[in-house]
C-alpha cells in the first residue's frame, strides 16, 4: 500500500526526491537525503496537501529545528470569521510554523477557507469538532459521518488533522480516579459517543478508511492525545499511557500504508516527568514526531500559562519532543485575542529556540551571538531587528528613552550612561576585545 | 570567630535554636532541628539583621521551598522614591521573598529608608553601587571607603549585600575573548578601580574586615559573580569559573567565621549547561545556597526575558538553584515598571514552584490539586483565589465572560457549553469520580 500512496513518506520510501523535500532541507540546512531518508523511516513529516495552494512546505521530526504551532479558531461564545483571520496574520508576523484552526460553532467551512487562503504554512484541523456541529447529541452521529468530514476537510487542502483514534472503551474506565477526568475536546466527544452507542471508537474501527483517505491527499495524521491529563495530579497515569501504547500500534500501520503520521502529547506534566514522557513516546511510537501541548508545568497560574507551558516545552524539546503546540496567556480562561496569540507564539519560539541551541543543532546559536556583538555594540537598531518580537523590543526600550539620539547612546534607562558595564568594560586595557577599542 | 559572631549560623553551631529559626521551620512545614543544621552546615541562610524591624524571616537553601527576589531601584536616568516604594508594594502583593534595592543615582540612602520600612521581607543591596556614587571615576574611591558603605549600611538593616570579592586581577583577562565582556555593574566598577589602581580587589584584600561587619550585624554576603556571562556565547567559560572557585574559598571563610554566605551566578546560559553550572557551584562552594540570575536560555527575545529567564530558572532550581532573582520583561532595555515588576515575579515563581513540585518537597502538589478540583468543580472564585496572580487571572476570564453568571456556569469561552470536556466527562457513567455526578 506504501508503494501507491501519494504522501512525501510513500515518495521517500520510492527512492523520489520531491520538491517540498528540497524546500525543507533548504530551510534547514541539512542535506536533502536525511530529510528522504527521516521521512521514509518516519521519524520526519512534511505536512503538505496538494490541495493547499501557495503551501511553504515545512518539516518536523528528527534533526530539524523545533517548530511551533499557532491554535485560532472561534468558539461558540465569542470571535468572527475576520478575528480569525487576523489571528493567521499575527501568527505569520511573528514566526508561526504551523496553523490550526480549533474553530466551533457556525460558519466552520467558511473560516476554513479563509484561513487556508491566508495560510502559507501547513494547517491542522479537528475534525471531530465540525462533525459534531451537525447533531444536537454526538451520540447521535452516524459513524460515517466521521470519515465524511476527514474527506471534505482533505479534499479542501487541509495539512494535517487531530484524529483521536487512540481513545477505546477500556482505556475510557482508567480516567475514574483523576482530579480533572477528560479534558480533551475530542476525546470526551469520543468518549460519550462510545458509551451511549456502546461501540468502539469510530476512528480506530475504521482506521484503513482513514488511512485511505490520508494517502490520497497526503494529510499528514496527527493521532491525538484524548485521554492527556488535565492537571499534574492526573499526569503519567494508566488512560494516559494506554492510549499511549494504542496510538503506537497505530503509528505502525500509518508507516506501513505510507501515511505520515505524529503523536499529540501532553498537557499537564510535573517538570520532572517530562523527559520520561518523551521517551516513552519515541519507543512506543518508532521515533514519530512528538507534537506537544505545553506542557504546563504547574496548575496555579492562569494568566500565565504561556510561560507555564513554555518551560514544560523547553524541557520536553530538550528531551526530543519536535513540534511544539503553544499556549496563550487566556488558557483556562477564554479564548484568545490578537495580542495573546502573539505573547503565546513568542513564548514557544523561545522555547523552540532554546531547545536547538541546547540540542547542538549546527548554527542554531549563530544569531544569538549576532545579538552578543549588537549588544556589546550599543547598536539598537540592530538588537531590534535581530529580536523575535522586534516590535515589543523597540516599544519597551523607547518607553523610557524616546529621543531618537538614544539609538547609538552606550547605555540604557536599566544602569543608566555611568554605570553601563559593557561600557566600562571597553575602556579596560586587560579585558576590552581588541577591535572595540575605540568607542 | 564563629562562636562570638551574633549571626544565625552561629547560633545554631552553638546549639541554640533562634526565633527565626523557628519561624522559618514553621513557614515551611520542617523540623526546627533540621532549619538548625542547614544554618550551622552553610547550606542554608536566614538573611535577618536585627536592625531590620518587622521582618519576616525566610529561609533559603537546602531542603526549603526556593524562593524568589525583585530586584527594584533607580537610576541615574529614571524613576524617583515613591515609586520604588510602590514596587515593593507590588512585590510584596504578588508574593516576592526578598527584595534588593539596586539604586544609584541621587538620594540612595533615602531611597532605601522608604524601601526598609515597607519592606517585611529581607533587603539585599549591592553596596559599591552606592560607593560609588561619592566620586566621579570610581578608581579614585579609597580603600575604606568600600568597607565604610558595607558598616552603614549593615547599620541601617540591610538583610543581604552582594559583594564582589571573587573578581580577581588575575581573572580580568580571561574576559578579552568574550563578546560581551563584563555586564555585571559591580563587576565592572571593581575590574575598573583595580586596572586604574594596580592592585588587588578591595573587597578580597580586606575581606576579613567584610566578615567582621557582616558577623555583627548578620548581614548575610551574597558573593556576586562579577564575571558572569552575558550571552550565551561567554557561558561557562574561564573568567566565569575562575572567579566562582575563588567564590568557594571565601564562603569557606564565610562559614569559619560564623557569617552566613550564598553564592551569586548567571546570567545567560544555553539550557544544556544550566545543570552543569549549579553542579560546579555546590561542589565548589561546599553545598553555599545558589541564588541565580535567571539564568536567561536565549539573547532573542529582549522584551520576554522574564520568559527566557523563568525557563532557566526552573532548570536551574530543579538541578538545586535555592534562590532565583527575577527578570523583568524590560531586562537589556529599560527600567521596569511596576507591571513588569508584577509580571517578573510571577515568572519566577512559576519557576520556583515548578521546581519544588519537580524536586518532590512534600506537600508541594498541593495546591495544584486544590486547583484541579475548582476546575474541575467549575468553582471559579475558587480558581482566582488560588492562582498565583488572582487579579489577572479574574480580569482574563471576565474578559469575554464578564456578567456574575458565569462566574457558575460550567465552561468559558474557549471551549464554550457545548464542548467543555469536563462537563462532558461528568455526565460519563464509565469515566466519572463517584463522587461527581450530580452536576
Amino acid at each position: 500500500m506504501a508503494g501507491i500512496a501519494s504522501t512525501q513518506a510513500a515518495a521517500a520510501g520510492r527512492g523520489e526526491v520531491t520538491e517540498q523535500m528540497r524546500a525543507v532541507a533548504r530551510d534547514e540546512g541539512v542535506a536533502v537525503e536525511r530529510v528522504a531518508a527521516g521521512l521514509a523511516a518516519g521519524t520526519v513529516v512534511i505536512p503538505a496537501n496538494p490541495a493547499h495552494r501557495r503551501l511553504k512546505p515545512v518539516g518536523i521530526g528528527a534533526g530539524l529545528k523545533v517548530k511551533v504551532n499557532v491554535n485560532l479558531g472561534r468558539s461558540h461564545t465569542t470571535s468572527c470569521l475576520t478575528e480569525e483571520v487576523g489571528k493567521v496574520e499575527v501568527a505569520l508576523r511573528y514566526g508561526a510554523d504551523a496553523v490550526m484552526d480549533l474553530s466551533t460553532g457556525p460558519d466552520i467551512d467558511d473560516v476554513r477557507a479563509a484561513v487556508l487562503d491566508a495560510c502559507p504554512v501547513p494547517l491542522g484541523t479537528v475534525p471531530v469538532y465540525q462533525a459534531a456541529e451537525a447533531v444536537t447529541e454526538i451520540a447521535d452521529l452516524p459513524e460515517d459521518a466521521f470519515l465524511d468530514v476527514i474527506r471534505r476537510q482533505a479534499e479542501q487542502g487541509v495539512d494535517f488533522m487531530t484524529i483521536h483514534a487512540g481513545v477505546l472503551r477500556a482505556h475510557v474506565p482508567h480516567v475514574k480516579g483523576r482530579l480533572t477526568g477528560i479534558v480533551s475536546r475530542g476525546g470526551a466527544l469520543m468518549a460519550r459517543w462510545m458509551e451511549r452507542n456502546d461501540r468502539e471508537n469510530p476512528y480506530f474501527a475504521r482506521f484503513d478508511e482513514v488511512l485511505e483517505i490520508a494517502a490520497r491527499h497526503d494529510v499528514t495524521l496527527s493521532l491525538g492525545d484524548g485521554l492527556r491529563p488535565g492537571c499534574l495530579h492526573d499526569a503519567s497515569d494508566a488512560a494516559q499511557f494506554a492510549e499511549l501504547d494504542t496510538l503506537g500500534r497505530l503509528a505502525a500501520r500509518c508507516r506501513e500504508a505510507g501515511v505520515q503520521v505524529m503523536i499529540e502529547g501532553p498537557g499537564h506534566v510535573p517538570a520532572d516527568q517530562i523527559a520520561m514522557n518523551v521517551r516513552r513516546q519515541k519507543e512506543a511510537c518508532g521515533g514519530a514526531p512528538f507534537y506537544v501541548l505545553g506542557p504546563i508545568v504547574t496548575d496555579l497560574a492562569p494568566g500565565y500559562d504561556h510561560i507555564t507551558g513554555a518551560i514544560g516545552a523547553t524541557m520536553a524539546a530538550i528531551a526530543g519532543a519536535d513540534f511544539l503546540c503553544y499556549v496563550t496567556p487566556k488558557e483556562h480562561l477564554g479564548l484568545p485575542g490578537l495580542d495573546d496569540v502573539r505573547t503565546g507564539l513568542i513564548a514557544f519560539r523561545i522555547a523552540a529556540h532554546a531547545a536547538d541551541v541546547a540540542r547542538g543543532l549546527p548554527g542554531a546559536r549563530d544569531r544569538d551571538d549576532e545579538m552578543a556583538r549588537a549588544r556589546f555594540g550599543f547598536d539598537w537598531d540592530r538588537q531590534f531587528a535581530l529580536a523575535m518580537d522586534p516590535d515589543r523590543a523597540r516599544e519597551y526600550h523607547d518607553l523610557t528613552l524616546p529621543d531618537p539620539q538614544y539609538r547609538t547612546s552606550r547605555f540604557c534607562s536599566m544602569c543608566g550612561p555611568r554605570f553601563c558595564p559593557m561600557r566600562l568594560t571597553r575602556e579596560l586595557a586587560e579585558a576590552a576585545p581588541s577591535e572595540s577599542k575605540p568607542v
